[in-house]
């Protein structure tokens, strides 16, 4: 694959997986393969997620290199052993990982990357990918939300200015694109990944000339079909609404179709009804009305409730940070170490808190769809070694996994395992859709659960249990260690 | 200077502000000089921002370049005329900035940077200098508040993991040090700054291994003099605790000194004092106590409060997201536009909102110094054309922006004029300080304010006044404005 990002991001990693790499090696664990899951933890906020970074997280991992550079750096902080040294001069990522396709909805606790790899590596990796796909999932999810609250009007994201530093903005456009935005304003970001870029004229624009109605005409003049004017800078309604006709009169002379204003400040729902009937009275029925500034679903779906007149929407800052989660809060969790005779040993991490026991094991997904509505209706976690022990013409029940008298029985369903295979011993053995095939995946996959669970208020649970085996396997561990320890 | 980041970031724009380079292109406003400022407005949650990412900002500004991959890329686009991506060809930066040094307590309203440049250049470099000047001095700022509820105790910056993507998490380890921060865990950014690197073993390292208590021996026989032992993987009290004191013992008899236990869950003011005790009993009282685990400035408040007995601080996805506010909102606005003959057009920006209106001219800010204490006591901004103006033997009178009733007056002061010239034509003026002065800088800085302005709950809001022709210009335009519009 052609890269995109050219630095070497080896070093962006946590200092304590190096010094736990060296103690790997100096107490002779470099055989063992450790088995890590990667997953979103239950949050009030976060009822479904779209995976994403899936292919920045191969990017990342094909490219692993310790340069000289690199090594040097590190031997500079006398922490590490010769030993150690040496081997990073070598280091490649020989492991598998497995993952869910970028734009799959996911639940709170289901893998959605697995990386089975010798234990040094697998443990580098997990800074970095817990990184990438924490954020770039954050913002598809986000992008979501705010899409399905605009109801199939356009969204654009223009939120480069606010975002976290520069890949922040980059790889948030790309992830923004997956949830469901149409275009980006940020160029870099429409270069690197194809994505289309937008946007006309700023406030400044206005300020630089000598007054409203000349700068708007100017702008008309160089962009006779597609200036969409900002009408904000002095007063709406008195005057930037009424330059603006002006100037799309002088265009319709001219022989050129108008296209539209923005409004980027104010009340939204009382301009943009105002600004719509002073259009379509001045014969401008057909231009748009593009909205911009603190919008997110929320304000979206209450200007939606209000008869707003906004064709088009320009979402920045609490998009691009996802402002009242800005992070997903992702884990990476030991589930399995096989040892250099293939003898594999599952692993489970304990906590005073119930839902933050992991699940053991190495693992898949599978989502339950209805055969009658195409609609998925539960998700299961289940052991690896399952697979092709459910016999889907028979009916399936499903029991929750801590309140055990809840159950669920599905007669008439289809199964669909979520992890596909990306990456096998080093190489990688996926074809990298484009983004324009993740978005259009992304978009069915949201098409497939029921508004109940995507709606704003109190949407409604999604079904999450675990397979018998796995169910089996958690027991007997806790039960085991409960023995041992308490 | 050295580059530290590589890639071109040319293209980090935002969309129309190519359009408008175009546009003023085309309509000859190419010989216009503009002058914009970047500030922060006024807000709930920020009294007092420490300024920061000034480094990046001249690294962006000093390499900017449009090769033939961009210039393709914008062909491609069929936006732009031919004349313009000529022009593009040769395009650097030729103008002047003038900013505060990083590191300075700045307020809102303060122009902490000014780009006085051809309005094509200014116009293009909006969006990437709001993005690295936004998120850096987010981060700066909400370190100085973590580190402040520390009271003196070493913070260390643990936020990699859940940055929103990689630059965030080094430049954020990067302005996390500059307010106060020790070290950090991202090597990268250790690397690439000079900052120390920390970490020792996570809960893996322990599920590992047969038991906690061989994971633990096999750790610090690794780094005898260096293992801070993470204590919670399966019961803090009755197994963590005693585990590491065991080993310990087993340090001690070889000759070794035990370092301490960290704590990333639960109850930590109840475990630490439990913990402390059981150290102190078995004969440890120099070990240290490290908590990490959901910490920012608030929680650490309180377990302090609580006398909870933790030595040292790992903070991470509060501080490196600035969770509870994760967009600063800085802006850019147009303040002046000089004519190819010099001549100087204040601007203002209107808004309903009186706190919105901007202030025009070419600017720099005062800070007012107490000469008996020599704290800081207030700010004003002024007119650049007003420097040596004001006569420090006499007393100094200063009136609240709006509420013109208030005034504050001074008798025994000094007078430090924040803005330095930074770039002048495009050359580097300044020589940019090690991240160790300007940290230094920055704790020397927080120490001239009054504990007051930086408690956490309702902390007292610092004075920021306009000089009087500041005032008197503002005045005026609006008056002018509101002749010719209302």
């Amino acid at each position: 694959m052609e890269r995109i990002d050219k630095r070497n991001l080896t070093l962006l990693t946590d200092f304590y997986q190096l010094t736990m790499m060296n103690g790997y090696l100096e107490r002779g664990n470099k055989e063992e393969t450790a088995v890590f899951d990667l997953f979103f933890r239950q949050n009030d906020m976060i009822t479904y997620s779209l995976a994403c970074g899936l292919e920045q997280v191969v990017e990342y991992v094909l490219n692993l290199n310790f340069g000289e550079e690199e090594i040097e750096y590190l031997k500079s902080l006398n922490q590490f052993s010769d030993k150690f040294l040496n081997y990073l001069k070598d280091f490649k990522f020989t492991g598998d990982i497995y993952a869910v396709p970028e734009g799959t909805v996911v639940f709170p606790g289901e893998p959605i990357l697995t990386v089975k790899a010798p234990i040094l590596q697998a443990q580098l990796v997990e800074t970095a990918i817990l990184n990438i796909m924490n954020f770039q999932t954050l913002i598809a999810t986000k992008s979501a939300k705010i899409c399905y609250s605009a109801k199939g009007d356009t969204v654009m994201e223009f939120g480069l200015r606010r975002a976290q530093a520069p890949d922040a903005g980059i790889y948030g456009a790309r992830a923004a694109v997956i949830g469901g935005c149409a275009v980006t304003s940020n160029v870099l970001a429409g270069k690197m990944f194809n994505i289309p870029v937008a946007g006309t004229h700023a406030h400044s624009w206005v300020m630089n000339f000598k007054d409203e109605y000349t700068a708007f005409l100017e702008y008309a003049k160089t962009y006779p079909n597609n200036a969409l004017l900002l009408v904000d800078t002095f007063d709406t309604l008195n005057q930037g609404v009424p330059n603006a006709i002006k100037v799309f009169d002088y265009l319709k002379e001219n022989g050129y179709k108008p296209k539209g204003i923005r409004l980027d400040s104010g009340d939204l729902a009382y301009l943009s009804k105002k600004a719509r009937k002073m259009l379509d009275d001045a014969g401008y029925p057909e231009t748009i009305i593009c909205a911009s500034g603190d919008l997110d679903e929320y304000s979206i779906n209450s200007l939606k409730n209000q008869g707003a007149k906004i064709d088009l929407w320009g979402v920045g800052t609490r998009l691009i940070t996802s402002a009242d989660m800005p992070a997903l809060g992702g884990v990476y969790k030991l589930s399995a170490i096989i040892d250099k005779n293939g003898v594999v040993t599952p692993k489970i991490k304990l906590s005073n808190n119930t839902a933050k026991i992991t699940n053991p094991g190495i693992k898949n997904i599978y989502r339950v769809y209805d055969n009658e509505t195409g609609k998925a209706e539960a998700d299961f976690i289940y052991l690896r070694e399952e697979e092709g022990t459910i016999d889907t013409s028979k009916p399936l029940e499903l029991i929750h996994p801590t309140e055990r008298w809840k159950k669920i029985k599905f007669e008439n369903y289809t199964l669909r395992s979520l992890q596909i295979d990306v990456i096998k011993n080093g190489e990688l053995v996926y074809k990298l859709p484009s983004l324009k095939e993740i978005k259009e995946y992304a978009q069915k996959e949201l098409e497939s659960f029921w508004d109940e669970y995507k709606r704003l208020d109190r949407p409604h649970i999604y079904k999450v249990d675990l397979s018998d085996g796995l169910y089996q396997l958690k027991r007997d561990m806790l039960e085991e260690i409960r023995g041992k320890h308490f």
